[in-house]
């Protein structure tokens, strides 16, 4: 009997629960809140990340761990991994959770990123600004507390408004300023490298974002096979660069046919959760397959999948559950403004089929502008 | 928030649980034994079904109850519906305990049975063999306590042992002689009924047994679509006979062409596990959604589906997880001789490649006999 540890209990714990039961597996889910929905399915350990005695009883009852959260402090996925397997690696984990490191290891990968520059002093910003231009993004190089890491500068009148926002975080979790980029897509690639380096990826997805937040999904991305190959050739290289194991997202900027990498997230992604339903193996089943050293799992579709995000709160399920293809997901979470509490996938045999679905949808859910895009994208 | 109950915690109702967490349910599963494997994901109430201050608290926990396991008490049952929902209804799960009354219904509804009559003496019996002639079989109306309810019966000369083994339950639980059937193959029909009448039923899966335990099913059946509408016809007058809510499997015989009800589960099946990956909706959601009032979902396939049973204990997994298409499901019990410990569903586009995927999988564990006859119908 294999028991696996999460780190986090929200949305992505809970269905990579779900989708690891099959294999026989017990899980084990430590969250600074009793109410993580995750603890729905699996038993808990309520306890802050940096509570030493928490992870200690965390680490006595998994076998293998991995995370749901990002955001774990290096330091404790470092403890935990000098006492259990921990995958991805604390290595892999640092690199993603500081837009620097990350950025400069897509520098020096050679793959395609947008304009960026450290910046430790108010010079240093004057210094990016003329260099990078505007538009451009401050930005904290780490999660800041109160979720507020990012101040958008629209012409070089904004440095001081910038610096008094942000200016503050130089010195606690560093600051980046990136250029803003004019892209036409959003596309992510979902991807899975084995404990024996095997990799696969799932079909290039394209992504809808609604104030910074993902609204809708569409896989396969209407997009030619090159520039898929490209995609999967720069997840390729990160995923060999930082010896991952388990799935990551490698989030793209398309502008004028070319990518520029845009950010990493090293663990299951939102873009990825049509693969329950739309692909042979579902990204949360190759990621356990992944951490435990089992062979991986078919990433090939099923159809054409489309994603939609709920946010706030759940809106009705029926005209979802009303479509053949529509497969529902609530979170079992209670509602609150931008949280995420569920999402529902469409699936169909074909891109018109798909779009019809999609309209239905959106008509019976008066969410025509969340599903406007992918009609447009199925339709163009 | 809704609760489901469900009666038995076995792995039906561990499939069940699965299945309907996207739906945002949560669980409650009572059984007489703590280390059920459901337990594993849903919170138990441990308990005799026969113990009343046990049902009242499973009772006292959930919106609506169901069942994994059909020998539940029908008194049971009964009192479990004065106070919440049950669906199916406890007449439906009284009907499907009781061979007797389960055939009787058949003959009533004209679908057409193998020669049965209802045994009370041991004068009973001669005049039933005399009628319905050898080999046939004796079995108690319902489940005996032991599991020992069937003797069969190859020539006249065996009645006498008959009664000797099975007499005493004539007055506790009853007796049935039914007559043998020579069938070529075994189909079942897997159907949902909505708490509204609607009426669905997955494609025909032909189905392998072995020491009376099934061993492998395939869907679709490899037969004409008028002898699947015949089986949907017999499914749809039960699903109304009975005014059935949720999944049920009707088991039948075919003989020359010819369909002949064996037998009705009142509850998801065996030979529809492979509608979790084989079909756009599992048995598994579709039955919740029909206890629940929801719309049902499409029980279109995706590809064909051959699911592989594992008794006693699991094989080794590698070969399944190296398939493209082979899907694993370890119900997390312990080993033990006789029981059902997981399966395993291949699903693929084909029949040909299913065939192959087959025959490799059948190599790889020494399984040989268990897939050779599904691969010969593939082939056929």
């Amino acid at each position: 009997m294999t028991t696996v540890g999460i780190l986090g209990g929200g949305q992505l714990a809970r269905m990579l629960a779900l989708s690891g039961a099959p294999l026989g597996l017990r899980f084990l889910v430590m969250d600074n809140v009793a109410d993580a929905c995750a603890g729905q399915f699996a038993p808990m350990v309520v306890g802050d990340y940096r509570d030493e005695s928490a992870l200690a009883e965390f680490a006595s009852r998994v076998d293998v761990a991995t995370f749901d959260f990002e955001n774990v402090p290096a330091e404790s996925a470092q403890w935990l991994s000098d006492r259990v397997p921990v995958f991805p690696n604390p290595g892999a984990l640092a690199t993603a959770q500081d837009r620097l490191a990350e950025k400069t290891l897509f520098r020096e990968l050679g793959i395609p990123v947008p304009p960026f520059a450290a910046i430790e002093t108010r010079a240093d910003l004057d210094a990016a600004l003329a260099q990078i231009g505007t538009p451009s993004i401050l930005k904290t190089r780490r999660l800041g507390y109160d979720g507020k890491g990012q101040f958008r500068i629209k012409t070089p009148a904004d440095a001081d408004a910038a610096w008094d926002a942000l200016g503050a975080q130089a010195s606690k979790v560093g600051l980046i300023l990136e250029g803003f980029v004019h892209f036409q897509r959003e596309l992510s690639v979902v991807a899975v490298r084995g404990r024996d380096g095997e990799f696969r990826a799932w079909p290039l997805t394209e992504n809808w974002h609604v104030d910074g937040v993902l609204s809708a999904s569409l896989a396969p991305a209407r997009v030619d096979s090159a520039l898929q190959e490209i995609a999967y050739d720069y997840a390729r290289r990160l995923g060999e660069a930082m010896d991952y194991v388990g799935v990551f997202a490698l989030e793209l900027f398309c502008r004028d046919g070319e990518l520029l990498a845009n950010e990493l997230a090293p663990r299951v992604h939102n873009s990825g959760h049509w693969t329950i339903e739309g692909s042979e193996t579902s990204q949360f089943q190759n990621h356990l397959r992944a951490v435990l050293g089992l062979p991986l799992g078919d990433t090939r579709m099923v159809g054409l999948a489309c994603m939609l995000n709920w946010i706030g709160e759940m809106p009705d399920a029926l005209p979802m559950l009303r479509e053949p293809g529509g497969h529902w997901h609530d979170y079992g979470k209670l509602p609150r403004d931008g949280r995420k509490v569920g999402h529902a996938t469409l699936r169909a045999d074909n891109a018109d089929a798909l779009a019809a679905a999609l309209a239905r949808v959106g008509e019976a859910l008066g969410r025509q502008a969340q599903v406007t895009p992918v009609v447009a994208r199925l339709r163009g």
